[in-house]
C-alpha cells in the first residue's frame, strides 16, 4: 500500500464558541472541546484511509489554557502515524486574540482511529511518510505512545515495551 | 488605515454532516448550510478589522449540488473588498468523495458584514490589496454589487449605478 | 394545472430567541434567522407544490434590525410566484416589543425553492393567482428577479432580460 | 384592568419535525412536542401580559396521535381565561400530511402560566373577554380545571369545590 | 406474566443545566425539564417492559421552583403501577446547591407511556409490586388518577369512577 | 479539611442515545460520550469539592465498544482521588439491551478537575476516603497515573517517578 504524508489529511476547523457551549466561568466546556476535536480527527483519518473511520481512542490531553466565549478556535489535525489498520491523529488548537489578532496554542491532543468496512471490520491503511522535523518527531513518539497504550490496556508486558522502557532508564 | 490581503483573513471551516441538519432527501437543509457560512464569514470579517462584526446581507446563494448526509464540507472565506465600514465576505463551499478523495465544488456565497464598536456604532475597517488574479477579478466585481445592493435598497438611482449600467449596455 | 393564492401557503413560524442562538452582542446570529426563514419558506413550498422541496437559491437578504436575545419573532412566508418547477416565497420578518406589544417589520428575504420527486428530479408545480395589491407587486416583481438571477449565473444574456433592462433606462 | 379577547394572544408556531427530535419508531419525542408546545403557551402569555411569563404548570395532555419525521406541525396557543396572576393557555396541535395537504388535530393541551416582574414576583394581569362559542366553553371549563389544580394540591377542600362536585353527582 | 419492584426499572438522570435551556430570568426552561423528564420516564418504563415505549400522556405537572442555570438536577423516574399495556411513571425531580450540598425537591411528575412492538401496536407489560411506604401509596393513586383521565376523555362516566368519586363525598 | 468518600460524589447520567448524536455507523461518535462523561464528571467533582470545577485532563480513553443509536447509556462518575487543588474522575460507562436487560460495560475513563475560586484561581479540595477494594485500587493507581501525567507533561523526571518506574522494572 502506497505511503502519504501528514500534510494530505490535515483538517482545519476554525468556528466561534457559541453560548451554548459554554461553563459558569464563560468558558469552553471541556468536554464540547473534546466532541469537536473528535469530529476534526475524523475527518483527516478519512481523508487519509478514504474508508469509514470509528474512534478508538483518546490519549490524554490537557487543558492548559480556558477558552473563553465568544474566541475564535481553529483546531488543526493530522495523521502523525498509521500503523496496520489504525491510525494516530495528532491535534493542534489555538485561539486568537480578536484585537490584537494574536494566536495563542491553547491545546494539543491524540485520537486513535480505526478505519473500517461497512460491516464494522477493520481494514488496511495507508502508511506515513514524514516531512517536516516535526512530522519525523511525531511520527517516532507514535510508537512510544501505542507501546504505553498496550501496556495500560494489559495487551504487552511492560519489560517489552522496548522504546518506552528506555525513558525510565 | 493600512491595507491588508484577502489571504490575511481566510478562514477555512471544515465539518461532517451531522444527521440534525438534513432533511427529508438526507442532503443537507440550505439554512444549515447558511448557517455555517455566516459563522465561518463572521470570523474572516472579524479577522481583516479585529473588531466585533454583525451580518449586514447576504447576497444572492445558489445551491446547486446536494450535500449528502456524511459529507465532509469545507467552507472557505476571504474578505474580497472592504468598503468604509463593510466587508464583502466571498465563500467557497467544496464536498469531498470519501472513497476517491476528489473535491467537488458545491456552492458560492457573498456576505457582507459591518464593523461596531461595543456600542453597535458601524467603525472603519482597513482596506483590501488583492494579490492573485481570481482575487482581483472579485475585488472588481465587488463595486458592482455594491451598486446593485444600493439600487435595489433604494438608495442609488439606476441611472447612476455606472459600473452596473454598463452591463446592459 | 391548477393556480393557486398566495394565502393558501402562508406559514407563519413564531417563536423566541434562544440564548444558544445569539452573537456576542446579545442579538440573533444572522446565520441562525437565514436557517429559521429556510424552513418556514420550505414549508411555504410544500404547501403549494405538496411535493418534496429543495432550497434552490437565496435572494439578496439585508439585515436592517437587529434581534435581541428574548425576543419574539414571527416569520410569515407565503410563495409569490412559481415558475415550472420552482416557486419564489417572499418571507416577512417581525419581532415585537414586550411592554408595548407594537410590531417592528425587522427584515424581509427571498427564496427559491424547487419540487423534486423521489429520486431528487424536477416536478411541475401549480402556478400563483395573486390577490391583493402587495401580491400583485410581488407576483411582477418575481419575474424581475427570475431575469437578475440567470443573468447572474450567466444563463441569459442582460441584454436580453427585458425587464430587468427597463430598470436602467 | 382592561379586558383582552383570546385572539389578542392567538400564536402560530408552525415547523418541521427534524431528524434530531424523533424516537426509534421515527415520531416527534413526546417530550419534544411539550417543549415546542411550552414555548407557544410562553409567547401567548407574554402577548396577553406584556410581562416576562414563567411555566407554573401543565395540565393533562394526551398523545393521541404519533407525529411522524418530516411532518409540518402546527402548535396553536391562545390565552383562554386569566386569573389574578396567571393565564390558563389552551393549545391545539395539528398536523398536515403532505399529498393531501389534509389537517389532522393531533392533541390538546393545557398550560399555565404566571407573570411576574423583573425579580421574579407575581403581578396582576388582563382578563379575558372570550369570543367564540369555542372561546367560550373553554373559559367556563377553565374553572373547573383551576379548581382541579388546587385539590390535587391540597388547596382547596374537594367538598368546596362546587363546579367540579358537580361533575360527580 | 410476572411481577416487578418499582426499584428494577429506577432511572437517575443527573445533568447540569446548560445556558441554550434557559429563560430570561436565567432559570430551566419549563419545557426543557419536561422534555428530560420524558426521557427519563422512557428510559424507566423501557426497563420495565423490555419493549419500545411511546409517550401516552403526561399528568398534571407544577412546577413550584425555579432552576437556575448552573444547577445540577437530578431527575429520578420509576414505574408507580402498570395497567394491561400502559405504564405510570412517577418522577421525582431535585436540584442541589453548590456550596451546601443540600438537595431541594423541585417537582414531581407523573407520566403515562404504552409498550408496543415494531408496528407500533400495545403489548401486555409486568404488573407492579410495591414494596416501600411510598411505593404503596403512588401504586393505590395510580388507580384514582387513571379513573380521572378517563374521565376528563370522556371514557368513563363520573358516577363510575369509584375511587374518585369517593373524593368528592 | 475533612475526607469524604468516593460514594458521596457519585453521579449517575442515565440517558438516551439520540439520533443526532451518532456517526454513519448509526453507533455514538466518540466525541459525543467524552462530552457527556465531562459533564458527569464535572458534577461528581462539584459535589466532592462544592466549587466551581473546571475539566484540567482526560487521560488515556479506549472506546472498546460501539454505543448503538437508541441505546440506554449508563455513565457512573466518582471521585477516585484528590490532590491539592484537582480530582481524578473515574467514569465507568454501560449500555444496556433492552430485550434481556443485561447491562454491559462499554467503557471506562478517568478524567481530573480542578477547583477553582470565582476568578478561575485553584483553591484546596478534600481528601478522598476510599471504601471497597475497588475504590482502594482506583486510590493507588491514581499516584501512577498523576506521575505519568507530570513526566508526559515534562514537569517530573521520569527516573523520580518511583511509583510508576517500578512497572517497568
Amino acid at each position: 500500500m502506497e505511503l502519504k504524508t501528514p500534510e494530505e489529511s490535515k483538517t482545519t476547523l476554525t468556528d466561534l464558541v457559541l453560548p451554548s457551549e459554554t461553563n459558569p466561568l464563560n468558558n469552553l466546556f471541556g468536554g464540547e472541546l473534546l466532541a469537536r476535536m473528535d469530529r476534526a480527527a475524523s475527518i483527516a483519518a478519512r481523508r487519509h484511509s478514504r474508508r469509514i473511520v470509528v474512534t478508538a481512542s483518546v490519549n490524554h490531553v490537557a487543558f492548559n489554557k480556558a477558552v473563553p466565549l465568544g474566541s475564535v478556535v481553529t483546531v488543526e489535525a493530522k495523521v502523525s502515524r498509521s500503523f496496520k489498520t489504525s491510525m494516530e491523529i495528532f491535534l493542534d488548537v489555538w485561539i486568537e486574540d480578536r484585537e490584537s489578532g494574536r494566536r495563542t496554542k491553547a491545546n494539543e491532543a491524540i485520537y486513535t482511529f480505526v478505519a473500517v468496512d461497512d460491516m464494522g471490520n477493520p481494514v488496511p491503511v495507508p502508511g506515513i511518510d514524514p516531512q517536516t522535523k516535526l512530522e519525523k518527531d511525531r511520527f517516532e513518539a507514535a510508537l512510544r505512545r501505542k507501546q504505553l497504550s498496550l501496556v495500560l490496556a494489559g495487551k504487552l508486558k511492560p519489560k517489552d515495551a522496548t522504546e518506552l522502557k528506555a525513558l525510565f532508564e
